[in-house]
């Protein structure tokens, strides 16, 4: 049985104008291939309210899961809740447990509840909670979409929470053999690798570092006595190293 | 006027498996707002065909410019150049100026041309090659689709040899203001001075950095000396420093 899919929706003109290096990205897709769940796209789109919507519609309907990440913070540039709820189609407004639990957080830091933060408890008609453990303002999950906070820290510990709820496939294991040899070398013997185990995937991933060339065969399967099997006659046939 | 559009799709298994981070977004993202091109949609996708020539044909319809990053090596993953051949309904063959300058390389290096490598002077029909300075296989351009290695350095440099052909807007400049404070008590005034200037652009990023937390407040516009008092005033209403 194929594993369960998942897409990602980045959303922030921070990461598209190449003022901040995205990160979520490279964590969630690392947490996902853990879980068995299969990544298959990820968009990054700006701050703009048609534009997250057409991309949280699309993605839905064509992945099991979609985690967004990014534009739920107090300022007029977050507008990530209001769009999501819009491409279902549902009301939003403050939800009274949203602001209980960050007021309670405020309370204990001595900071206001203000205007700009009680933006942070609107929420999606329908919505789950998903907890804040570093700032208390929640993100949400509606039907098949997790809405979770760009900052790292607090996207990664929200991640933690979303990941236990999903049912995984089987983790798919992976064995790297490292070649030094130049790729176009090492493809021929490779592509004869592939035909023969059509139930493993197999990816090539060149590398030029201090003065080494080579590349990094990367194989990926459920099956970890085929997978070593396979390494194993890849270090045999073409004089590489298990990596 | 508005400033010209782009888009970048970015081709791999191993960036949706988490096995690699992506490097390329970031460094696009930062060109092209040099550039005054606005990056605004990235997508990334898997080795599969279908995916890729569905992802070339929405992006190359909806944006100016798109820049493609990967999957153009000679091993049986590499798929990019059929795949944006048949986006395009054009043919692909190996190229006798592609396969040339190649084999010119490899004669220098004392390496083989083999049928692997040979892959690598497929180029579809009425496409402009795009210099690779480090390792000899082109990319590509077709109308509006730059089709580059996924390696870094040959993606960088490709990148090089791309921008200068393209028409660029105005660059967008930028000030930035660092804020110590919460960005919940920076939300409020902060909104009166987007209400001010619909002119500019402002992003809110919220930190927290060995135990400090804050926001960098950044304006982004065209107008050196628009951004200037704006960011004065940002200092002097929010107490931050020009960072």
């Amino acid at each position: 049985m194929p594993n369960p899919t998942a897409a990602m929706l980045v959303i922030g003109d921070e990461i598209l104008s190449g003022r901040t290096r995205d990160a979520n990205m490279y964590h969630l897709a690392g947490k996902l291939t853990e879980a068995g769940i299969d990544l298959k796209e990820v968009r990054v789109v700006s701050d703009d309210h048609a534009a997250i919507v057409a991309a949280v519609n699309a993605l839905r309907g064509a992945y099991g899961t979609v985690f967004t990440s990014g534009g739920i913070g107090p300022t007029h540039d977050d507008i990530t809740a209001d769009a999501v709820a819009d491409a279902f189609g549902v009301g939003i407004d403050v939800r009274e447990d949203a602001r209980a639990v960050m007021e309670a957080h405020y309370r204990r830091q001595g900071t206001e509840m203000n205007a700009a933060r009680l933006r942070m408890a609107r929420i999606p008609d329908g919505a789950a909670l998903i907890d804040n453990p570093v700032s208390a303002a929640p993100g949400f999950s509606l039907r098949n979409v997790h809405v979770m906070a760009g900052v790292p820290a607090i996207f990664e510990a929200m991640v933690e929470s979303v990941l236990p709820t999903l049912t995984g496939g089987a983790p798919v294991l992976s064995r790297t053999v490292r070649v030094e040899r130049a790729e176009g070398d090492v493809a021929g013997p490779l592509g004869a690798f592939v035909r023969a185990h059509p139930e493993l995937s197999f990816g090539s991933y060149p590398f030029n570092r201090d003065g080494v060339y080579g590349v990094n065969i990367v194989v990926r399967g459920q099956d970890a006595a085929a997978l070593d099997a396979v390494a194993d006659a890849l270090v045999a046939e073409l004089g590489g190293v298990a990596a």
